[in-house]
């Protein structure tokens, strides 16, 4: 195969990625274009600039995004609609990242005439699988570059040699190798490896960045209202929010209160399992409280098909494929369960939990006419739940009589 | 309809099912036999004989039966195997509990050659369906007598009228309106109605009555370690227990600790929505202990199997379907699943959560050797994921090029 | 309850709705507005107005509609975009008709201020259930009247009886009992009843109305072309056609080649089995043409996924869930995948069977350059695949090194 | 990698394998055993034994073995158990043999000391991922060797050439290439590549092989009866027959009768499509007389559960999950249900089609008593549907109340 003549790189200005550009530039003799995008992960992006300038990147190869509200409003919420949960309790927030850098890398990529895009995801990660799954769903044509897997900078002497020999500047505390891998973005930081790779012993608490420890949090809850506009979050305490403004909020919330932290084994798509600790304080917040205005404003037809297809719909996001028919087959059916679901969501946040105390909605289906122990007024004819359920034991009483039969 | 001969009553001894005792006498003319079963929820079941006396029932009418082992082993335990909760948040504290009671009822029924059962749910409420349809799967063709749905003792005035007339002793304090119902085993408490009938209004404080609230739970936290055997839970801190002993103890630290507190908007079977206080303090630590050691010893392909079905069969339960083919059906799908779900999970309890924090196991399927972001010897080639991408790709390639051709 | 004051009846002109029509003004003394559908079951309308208007209704009160475009275009083709079958043979003829029936009978009561609607569907069936659950979703406050479950007239001669004396005309061969009993719309017959009620014994001859016996078809096979667009039929050999008409030339089509007959045994959703004789030849045809479109124009992922929900979409059909949001639901997410169902199937019949010989589209995602055994000029790299086995077996390997490990 | 020392093969006799033998020996320099099973395709098993000692390969390397009944009774009996098709029509075939030759291929390396297997399956197809994930499932440690992906042989004439210089005897028509490319089974043959390329033309007459065209076949049709127990067939017309003469009887009488031919355009789980011409017929009859005797013998719960997971079931074997633990766990749900799926099934054969037309059973659920259009004698009380429509339909009537309350 011949060597790429221009590659679009996902660029975070750090060390390693600092390495992947020298290391294009040297391997394939071709034209880099560097991406970084602010999707929340709370690290200034101007320093990424500099640092490509100064290793050789033409100022009209530098893209440099604020894509906090893009990710919240056409990823998060789409993804929070459905109360995706991955093996019933990772909250998603890597992986549904993944899909928007792509769609940007492919988007440059196209604007500036390159032929490839490069990650900096190693061989053994779901990142990888995300990231190329996605550009070949928008781009079959791209070609799509992982150093990791096709390098020899298999070790951290080698790496640091090599950005030695090309003059990326090192900082102090990346010499040597850090204790545990971080990734973060507006909805959640996660960390892995090295000191969390017991699954028998306990994280750290230095691992934790963006929440604090329960028993540090404060001794009085807090009760906030979180109102929802078909499905998503609109408002909080009856201040009208933009989606990105919404989570950056609820994020400081549960931060403060110590929840949303997640220790987890899990599988990954490419076999094997790994642990990692989560911090989703925004998300967990929102989860509970999309879960609580759905209580009041779906019927039980659509809330069990929801939470019937939901595992598949989360494993999609998890292995990848945000890209492809079947999820936007699902998100069709997700989203046209949540014309309805507008209200708002009372929550007590106290010291790593959210949990909710009261609902209430314009479009409720909760009938206190028809649940009441008081006198119904007519609402509902106790007596029709006999031929209710004679007729759904039929089928139970004709087995057993055949099971009396044949004995 | 001729009138039954001789009737089982699913007997708590409290004024209620007094009152159907005495109905069903007057009404039928009916000899009737009562049963009591100690299902963990926490009163003395005795009074109930001597007050099954006082009102009637011969001494061989009267049953009174621990059930507290049979419970946890035979329907507890194998629903946690699933993980099941309904709609997202319910542990089916109730819905677990009444297969047994009319497993039992119909047992008896035989034995003493009844030909009816009757039970004191209303026609409003899952329950009733919950008792008749195990009743009916048990045994085709017996009657199921349902006083509530029956009977014109639609007010308290009239019901209290109707326990004076026939010499039924009525305790001070059940004179007035309860200001809200409650069911309790050992899994669990719901309390439901009256004052808690406003999804919008928080549950007063006195509804709660086997968990601490959390602010009121220890300052410190307090870890545990359950050990399971084939997906069940048989040793805390170490020390092996009985099932019901296991939950038992479960559920002095949970509620010691403010733990599996869930006020909920659920749709019942019947067609409405109702609102209900749930306790389950054992049920919340055990389910979590049980996703914490499932993570090691589970790859997956039976996880997200597991996860797939488990809304159906929450479903199930609910809706009173214990006792059919495909609850059974399911059954042997988890159960299969549960060979080496062996191994122990260290919890952490504090105000209101239980998080695992560690897990180990001689049958865990999470291997160091191959995630390790150290060199790893050749456990995995990091190579091999190129073409595992690519593969995966291909359809999206052939759908980009088909959107390529097209546009 | 108060009697209704105006009822919109289900109204065929045959004697049973025309003692039904009678019974409603006598029982309930109220007005009756007739409406009378074409679905294509073949029968003319013409004099059901007649009939009507001897039994006394008014020229204002008597709706005879043409509705088999709305039948066909709205409701079967959505239907068949999913490959709909209940218990893996049924194609939903009867079940599919319901609620545009009952939609217009809402539609006619709230033009003519009625306050409730009637069917002459049995208290043993399915179609009184989805009769009613499409009424009562269209409009919460109607009343539905099921005159065969309230009335009196339970044998023939009492209906007989009834006819006489209020002068309704009996057509001789209407006098005795049927041999069997036939529902009929554009896209199917059905005959149940009497001399089919042993399953095991074979229907005879004279039950099948629409198709030959396959024996009696044409000796020499018929080609054929279907021509589809977005999931819809749109043209046969080429020739643009209506939705109806499309339906129309394949039950010619179909029933001249012997193709379409089922003998069934399935479950009603109100608990007991029964068996039908089914004949759906233009259904039959069409769903293996839609089948062959969709063969080559959907990818795996949307293909497997219509394929896992279609059992649950049908039964939502045969139970009267049309007008329910997880129907609906369902039916966004199935309509998603159609938007490149577009392209024509070759079939033949012949004696029994429809099957696909050729489909082409330009919408293909087959590329023969993928899958050749030839040269395929770099299209596909076989050694993507060690990669692609290798990731996929090492969830199986960990498992099969876990048992070597524990044995 | 160090060399392999001693290779099981998957051994035909034919010149493909002789091939791959020759460049095992020559390639690794190591020793070959050959494994060559009859599975019912219908080739004499004797030649491959004398051409592989001819080959050099030692008398006690040489497994023969005839596993027709293994075959049925263990992989393709469970799997009809499930009715399972793939893409709803595709019988797995091939799918389901790829199991058992890797099961005796790992166990052949185990009693031989071989250190890998090796198989002549293409990197394009799915076979090497069946065979590959059946052999880490069942031995982790073993190596597989696909020589298709792995050498240069890459041509026609490039194979012949290494042929000659091995002095492998070359068959006078194997010298050109083969029209098409065929594998055959006792369920099956199929046939794809070359003249079948082109899914849009008709396949020629000549690749139909165990199967007379429909028009070919007898003008009378011909009635048999299949009896099932615990869902496997026994007999036929009454005669008790074992599991690989049951099937080779169907075959008989199905490929008499132009039952079971199959055109399809197929996902293969590589991601490509393919088109493929499958000739099932004993399959083709034994479906649909399975499906025949679970119409009387299951109940809804039962048959619902099975459609609702059969296409997930069909998938794992069709992409070579057989040997994993979700498809273990399906098939342990499905083996659940087949307790009393006992009895006979009658059904007409008659050019290209199979079609019950009677079943009997001691098991039967179907309820002539309930289900009479005569007077049922109180088995069901049709007043009791008036209940169990209107639990059903209260939360669409909430759910429309709603609507008029926001319109």
């Amino acid at each position: 195969m011949s060597a790429p003549k221009k590659v679009v790189l996902a660029y975070s200005g750090g060390l390693d990625t600092s390495i992947i550009l020298k290391w294009l530039q040297s391997e394939y003799g071709c034209e880099v274009v560097t991406f970084t995008a602010d999707l929340g992960q709370g690290e200034e992006l101007e320093p990424a600039r500099e640092k490509a300038l100064m290793l050789g990147i033409k100022e009209e190869n530098i893209y440099i995004e604020d894509l906090r509200e893009e990710f919240v409003r056409d990823f998060v919420f789409p993804m929070f609609r459905a109360n995706a949960v991955y093996e019933g309790l990772y909250l998603l927030g890597t992986s549904i990242a993944r899909p928007l850098i792509s769609k940007r890398l492919i988007e440059i990529a196209e604007a500036t005439g390159a032929d490839a895009v490069a990650h900096g995801a190693t061989g053994k990660g779901n990142d990888q699988v995300r990231f190329e799954l996605s550009a070949y769903a928008l781009n079959p044509d791209i070609r799509v570059i992982a150093p990791w897997r096709e390098w020899d900078l298999t070790s951290r002497t080698r790496l640091i040699d090599f950005a030695e020999k090309n003059q990326i500047p090192i900082a102090k505390d990346k010499r040597g190798e850090a204790p545990f891998s971080v990734d973060a973005n507006l909805l959640h930081t996660s960390s892995e490896g090295k000191v969390l790779e017991d699954p028998a012993e306990a994280a750290p608490d230095y691992v934790y960045q963006r929440t604090v420890n329960p028993e540090d949090a404060p001794n009085e809850p807090e009760f906030i209202e979180i109102t929802f506009e078909k499905g998503d979050a609109v408002a909080i305490n009856g201040e009208a929010m933009s989606p990105a403004t919404v989570l950056t909020k609820l994020n400081e919330l549960g931060g403060k209160h110590g929840i949303g932290r997640l220790d987890f084994v899990e599988n990954r798509f490419v076999g094997m399992k790994s642990r990692g600790i989560y911090e989703t304080p925004g998300g967990t917040v929102l989860l509970e409280a999309h879960r609580g205005i759905e209580q009041i404003t779906l019927d039980s037809g659509a809330g069990h098909l929801k939470d019937s297809i939901m595992p598949r719909y989360a494993e999609l996001i998890y292995n990848g494929f945000w890209f492809s028919p079947e999820r936007e087959m699902l998100q069709a059916l997700i989203d046209k369960s949540q014309d309805f679901v507008t209200g708002t969501v009372r929550l007590k946040l106290y010291k790593g939990s959210a949990t909710t105390v009261g609902r209430w909605s314009d479009y409720s289906l909760y009938s206190e006419a028809h649940v009441t122990f008081e006198e119904d007024a007519g609402a509902y004819d106790q007596k029709d739940a006999a031929g209710f359920i004679k007729l759904n034991a039929l089928r139970l009483r004709l087995l057993g009589m055949r099971r009396n039969r044949v004995k």
